[in-house]
């Protein structure tokens, strides 16, 4: 690369450079011949530049230009010249040049492209995946690795710009039987045993903030070995942080000013300077999930004040049982929610078919509901709102005068905001937690079907007060919601062993759009506090010391209070991008079935590798 | 963390501070009691800041003070107060002011310690591993780990303030069976296939040239399964660059510039914005090394001139020996160097006792050497210079008049410019590069005996002009010297094929005082060139396709000229830093066995993780 290497790049050349000497070198992107003049688009990471090899340039030259096809690397060295006014481009930065070509060198020839490189690919998964070094080539995944880096430098200097210092945590590490399934790597020197690599860093930080780093972070690859499903990934990265001597508004308040950062930095966005803050129970209760999409209000509303008066035994049953329930739990110390009938009201959508409406009850029944009640908001004949269709009948006096009162209709009305042309969607469930997350579903489905949710929107929210502790009836027994080291939030620390159903954690999780982008907690420093919580869920401590020994023994060391985070850099970068799946902001995914079919692994290996790591082979009896 | 939370770290105040209330969160650094007053040392990631308990302070605060330790991590409340002139301790940032308690909460506390945290630990290795998060408070790892975190972050804000992007390549990879040992993921849902972890993401940033990202980088973690030795780790940490349409020049630069940056910001050192070059045959033949330790100078010198006059018989069979195996492979078209016979003046040192001579000829016959000679330089009867003791009598004439010629001891000492009080060390063999290296190997020892090898100074040169192939004279075939995809240098492709002995390949090393600090190439990214170099070191194509398949595959679709370099980062920060080893500057390694005394990895695993990978393991027969 001596004699013909580029000296501007294909992004580089504009008007006033007219008449200099040049060299490129890039990808022939586009070609085409007329009038004997061929035109070439070369395409480099800077830009295209449009190369002319003229109808009278040498032969030698036209013979070289006629070899050329798509994605061929070449060199090209000629005079930089004015476009006519006609000519010019004003969709390319260097539209009003072309280079009149004097010299070309074919660097590399391209054999016939499985694909045509565009913008936005449409070819199959496992093509673009197979050829991911031509599928990287496209403008798409050129802009979105660069939106990658562009995020991920953001982040580093603004974590390094507030003291954070990023250390490096080993990716070999010990195996823990919690959580998901760990990846091993067998070892050669010590035969039966093995490195587990990191679900997350998490000890690793928390011994950090042991050893006084104070401020830690790292943007750290992290390993599950999960079933191929959805959108996973057997690696992953994501931004690990953790601070020492903080509470919960202190991590909160650090991720507003980092994500404020990076996304006016990267997109140009301004973020709010508080991202709002919602308690588990209300956004439950509200949008019947624990990540709601926040870029539509359609907020979920209690029914239950007017089910006394109605004649919906469906709905009486639900509120009596779940009351029944409650008491019975009551009894035995732990503290439940009883029944609960939400209804949601979808402004303007009276008109929805019946097929719609059951579509939308499908979505309600995969989260368990028993079914989905609806009733149209029209207007009556005295020209007052009032309802009809559906479960409206249970809430209208029958033509005899018995059923529900007569002002009922308008009180349901009034009360929940509805107009004419609105179309109300209940459910209704034993079991409180049901109703909400069923009618959750439905409410979300809504937000897609009536194009609520625009990906150029970023809507964050922080999920906070989360239960410290579920009750398993089926066992009989408390469990941690999350996990066993957050911290219950100081004023439940009195009650926390007798009343345990009560109890909130400081637990935070940021969402944006519907997903949640990171989760975190303050974490038990106090060995007494953890020995409580294990007390709780019923966890021997002295397994604890066999599954987590070193976190345990350090925290007999002066450990100081601590909490942290961790937003999933792979979902950030694809929800900025306005992408729906991580694939597309990682440069050498796997596919769904955790295969990279560029490399074709995973794969056999030779038998003395085996040998060394001391391993056999199990097939399962039944090999395909 | 509510309450007591900190209001200033203990690094922050200063005099104008003296009557502001604050609080501080930290771990007891120091204390003592005098006089019924109680002096604190409070210490954070940030300083030391002196408590003080007063003689009149409350009793509770007074008992709470009492049952203070030695790395209590405590919260304090007080006022600041200036300290009398006497008491003002100048090697304190804090050292004008201290703190008067009026609240003390204990957040948590220690246990007795294993051993003191001091600014450079005496502890074991083993124990300081075990309990790394107490080692990893003294001031020294302290410091190294901040410097780790702010050379790293240099690195990054100069590569993307020159156009690289850093892209994240997989870390489950498919296994070659190239280079060292693979580390191996078993797949739980492929029984009988592996991932393998990188030992370099040397294939996917040649990908990601070919994908046209034309600056790519990565702090890259890297993993080999070798044998526990020296200094290594399993898993280390990289630089990773690679630079499309480039020449050496161009990565050399790059680096200069990179390195100046990071050298400047984080140690205020500046370096030369030109670091020397040195041919490898230069290296070899001046320090009998392609890593040679610049701080000082000592350079091997040619001795073979004065050897056909001398009636050493030794050397003279070196170089006659070393001439006929040259021209024997000549004569089978291999061009190899002769014998050779070096020399090393070693100034002021004529008064070494015959102890320490035979300590260096140890270290030259570690490298093969059968020997090495050596005589003093001294005032002869005449007043001139003259040589003495050693191999001195093959070079003066014999009292009878044999012997050497009269002239030949002042035409050495002349020729090898030496002075009276100087000591010669020569080193013979028919091997041209025994005799260099063994030599070598006497001078680095020398550097260090002689306190030549000052930690604070930074010499860094460039190694280039590596030879491409080396003869394997067991096997009687070409080998590549380094690696098969080095670009041979392009004067040389011509004859490549009649004479590979000759060809110099564009392979460069970075060398900082005695260590490789980078190694790099240009890579081939012609075909047809790749097939010629297969074709000389007898590597079927076939198998290239094989274990190379994908890289070899994307070659065929138009790949740029490309080249780069991969400086190791734990050993760049530890020479930085100092220090004599690459565990002192990383957060949490591995002992010297490749296991952590800390989480005690590698472990064994549950029975259901083996069958779910569908493994049995196979332990050796004798147990121990």
């Amino acid at each position: 690369m001596e004699t013909m290497k580029r000296t501007v790049t294909c992004g580089d050349l504009r008007k006033a450079d007219a008449g200099k000497t040049v060299i490129l070198n890039g990808w022939v992107h586009r070609k085409r011949d007329h009038g004997g003049i061929s035109f070439i688009n070369l395409r480099d990471r800077y830009g295209v530049t449009q190369v002319v090899v003229d109808a009278d340039a040498a032969e030698s030259l036209k013979r070289i230009a006629d070899e050329l096809h798509n994605e061929y690397c070449i060199a090209v060295e000629g005079t930089v010249r004015p476009r006519p006014d006609s000519m010019v481009n004003p969709e390319m930065n260097t539209g009003e040049i072309e280079v009149v070509a004097k010299n070309l060198v074919i660097l590399s020839r391209c054999e016939v492209l499985p694909f045509q490189i565009e913008e936005k690919s449409d070819a199959k998964e496992d093509l673009r995946l197979k050829y991911r070094y031509l599928d990287l080539r496209s403008g798409g995944m050129q802009k979105r690795i660069k939106l990658r880096n562009d995020v991920t430098f953001a982040v580093r200097e603004w974590m390094q710009a507030h003291g954070f210092y990023e250390i490096e945590t080993p990716t070999f590490i010990k195996s823990t039987p919690e959580g998901a399934r760990d990846y091993l790597v067998p070892s050669r020197l010590y035969p039966g045993k093995f490195y587990a690599l990191p679900q997350s860093p998490q000890l690793y930080k928390q011994i950090l903030m042991v050893a006084g780093f104070d401020k830690y972070f790292q943007i750290a690859r992290c390993y599950r070995d999960e079933d191929a499903r959805g959108d996973r990934q057997p690696e992953f990265t994501q931004i690990d942080i953790e601070m020492s001597f903080v509470s919960r508004e202190d991590v909160l308040t650090m991720i507003e000013g980092l994500f404020g950062y990076v996304f006016k930095k990267t997109l140009g966005i301004t973020l709010p300077e508080r991202f709002r803050r919602i308690s588990y129970d209300d956004a439950m209760e509200l949008y019947g999930s624990d990540k709601p999409d926040l870029r539509f209000a359609m907020e979920m509303q209690d029914f239950a004040p007017y089910v006394a008066d109605s004649t919906f035994q469906a709905f009486k049953d639900a509120l009596s049982n779940g009351e029944a329930e409650r008491k019975a739990a009551a009894a035995k110390g732990v503290t439940i929610p009883g029944g609960g009938v939400k209804a949601l009201v979808v402004p303007g959508k009276a008109d929805y078919s019946r097929k719609q409406i059951d579509e939308l009850e499908g979505a309600a029944k995969i989260y368990k509901a028993k079914g989905m009640a609806w009733m149209k908001v029209v207007a009556g004949a005295d020209g007052k709102a009032t309802l009809e269709g559906g479960a409206s009948k249970f809430f209208l006096p029958a033509a005899d005068g018995s059923g529900a009162p007569a002002d009922l209709a308008g009180r349901i009305i009034q009360g929940l905001g509805a107009k004419v042309g609105d179309l109300i969607l209940m459910v209704a469930d034993s079991k409180r937690k049901i109703a909400n997350v069923a009618l959750g579903a439905v409410r979300s489905k809504l937000g897609k079907d009536l194009g609520l949710c625009d990906p150029k929107r970023f809507e964050f929210a922080w999920i906070i007060d989360f239960p410290m502790f579920e009750f398993n009836e089926e066992e009989n027994h408390w469990e941690a919601a999350h996990h066993m080291f957050t911290w219950p939030q100081e004023k439940y620390h009195a009650t926390m062993e007798t009343d345990p159903g009560s109890v909130k954690g400081d637990l935070y999780d940021l969402v944006l759009n519907g997903f949640e982008l990171a989760s975190g907690s303050i974490r038990i420093h106090d060995p007494e506090l953890q020995k409580k919580v294990f007390k709780i869920v019923g966890f021997n401590p002295e397994d604890a010391e066999k599954k987590f020994g070193f976190l345990t023994e350090a925290f007999k060391y002066g450990a100081p209070p601590h909490g942290g985070i961790a937003p999933g850099l792979d979902r950030l970068v694809m929800l900025m991008a306005g992408e729906t799946s991580i694939k597309e902001v990682i440069a050498f995914p796997k596919n769904s079935f955790a295969v990279s079919p560029m490399d074709d692994c995973p794969s056999e290996v030779d038998q003395k590798q085996l040998d060394e790591l001391h391993l056999i082979i199990k097939y399962p009896e039944k090999k395909e």
